[in-house]
């Protein structure tokens, strides 16, 4: 077994761009071990001054979309603009068969061979609130380590979207075009939240079907709701295997770049941000506490099925389950 | 100060169908006191035998969109219809002024004159968590006390979308048509949540502006994932103003309430719906206790400012500030 690091090594790793100490550093964050997160807190918060400095960029789309054969192409061409990359994985690991795919390193082969780039899978084993939680912190300590770009993947299907969302700066949206089916899979409401819609696999045959699809996912944007960062959300095409409009998204996302930083909205977002990640660690922290309560436990299994038929008011039983939480003497 | 009546006064009452004490018990649901609260669940338990039999519909959209003069419309056609009619707003006091309506009821007169109509405004001095919870209190209530159709209207412009989206079985979405600014004024996300889209004021020279909306959401919505339902959201036009195409919106919600029941899916979305209400009333009573905590108050008002600038780690204080709450000697 490793000798395990103690929260100054860590630091140091971390700060010098040590990989190994980083990818330990991750899995610390990960661990479920009050005693590996009591560490990770604390590690956390020293190298917290040294984070903030990457562009976040969230990835979603259905399984089949190519996420990816993109990101390996995308990432690619984001390393040979001599910048450092670290992707990241958000989805619990049940998610994984879907299509979730950064377990499988050896579909990232070019990525995974570079030095320059960093590539770290789900964390195993977690739930939802946990995973999202998770990939935070390991976002911030790959901005410790000095990644300059971290693409953040979500399946799209699961519930993690929204905390990616909440934790990057631009939110790109694959989708594939077809016979009006693209989004099939996808949940509802995540269209909404893209700040670029990416119609992917554009070539060949496909190309004539994709520039039909720009015209209608841009008809479509019309009727939404204006963005608060005012941003017009593009649509674009690319294929990552003829290696054709990766360029154009990475211009699009250095213009958003650009002009919420100008606008002061990046920043404003981020603070924002901030209080909903504090949110949603005090939300999972507590609904932990709650849930792995013995009593409480057993309750809901057992009156799970008496709520569904409508036998029990949510109400009564919610009330009575904090009763029984705060009030153990009853 | 009215004599307070006993659980069984209330429950004859409601069940009756006595409209001052089925006012008084919802006022019961929405009280701040724990003995009212006490008293309010029990009542809902008792009752719940006597539920689930109405028409549940959420009505939201932007302010200006018409929703008042709507519900007048639709709400009369319900009722010559020989259907017993409940309308409950669901929004927080604060979101009031951004144009919830029902508090100002001289805006239904005629719904408001009506025996068979119910008009219940949003709760007062609630947050939003509060009022989701008392407003499905109220509904149950309301469907005990034999009401057939049930509206609920939100103003799309907060977060109780997402609440009403889950306690009712069809959910319609009012827009106007305009120059691609339809939905200015709402949140994102809303449009996919709708089981229904109608665009209203559709009368005198709005109808060809209408029409043309029409076309242009019918289109957007191809791109749209699937419903769980399987239901393909139409895209109607009405004039409340002319009495134009309302009879057709009940069609739609009448056809899609047949559907469902036929494939299940009611039965199924509202079992889902109990789970989540008890998942929500769990978040709030556990959030309230938490964020009452006066220790836990003055910590996060002081270190939110902190969090916001990124100087302090959002994980490291979720973990102070739960610790402090279960272990309070530390």
């Amino acid at each position: 077994m490793k000798r395990r690091l103690d929260l100054q090594e860590y630091k140091e790793g971390v700060l010098s761009g040590n990989r190994m100490i980083l990818s330990q550093a991750i899995t610390l964050v990960e661990s479920n071990l009050e005693s590996d997160l009591a560490l990770a807190s604390l590690l956390v918060q020293e190298i917290l001054p040294y984070t903030g400095n990457s562009l976040r960029i969230g990835i979603t789309g259905s399984p089949g979309v190519g996420k990816s054969t993109f990101i390996e192409a995308f990432g690619s061409m984001i390393l040979e603009k001599g910048k450092k990359l670290a992707v990241l994985a958000v989805d619990p690991s049940s998610q994984k068969s879907k299509g979730s795919i950064l377990g499988d390193k050896t579909r990232m082969e070019k990525l995974s061979a570079n030095k320059k780039a960093f590539i770290r899978p789900s964390p195993a084993g977690q739930t939802l609130g946990g995973v999202a939680a998770k990939s935070r912190e390991a976002m911030l300590l790959c901005e410790a380590a000095g990644f300059d770009v971290i693409l953040v993947e979500t399946v799209g299907v699961g519930q993690s979207e929204t905390s990616v969302k909440n934790m990057v700066d631009f939110f790109l949206l694959l989708v594939l075009a077809g016979a009006g089916d693209e989004l099939q899979g996808i949940k509802k409401g995540i269209m909404e939240m893209a700040d670029g819609i990416l119609i992917h696999k554009a070539d060949g045959d496909n190309l004539a079907e994709a520039k039909k699809a720009k015209a209608n996912y841009q008809n479509a944007l019309h009727l939404f709701p204006a963005s608060e960062s005012g941003w017009t959300v593009p649509v674009l095409t690319a294929s990552s295997m003829s290696k054709i409009g990766l360029e154009e998204v990475w211009k699009m996302i250095s213009s958003y770049e650009a002009i919420t930083l100008e606008s002061g909205f990046k920043e404003k977002n981020r603070a924002d941000q901030r209080l909903k990640w504090l949110d949603e660690n005090l939300q999972y922290l507590l609904g932990n506490r709650f849930s792995e309560h013995p009593k409480i436990k057993s309750k809901l299994q057992a009156e799970r099925i008496k709520i569904q038929n409508g036998e029990v008011s949510p109400l009564a039983l919610a009330r009575e389950l904090i009763a029984m939480f705060f009030e153990p003497t009853n």
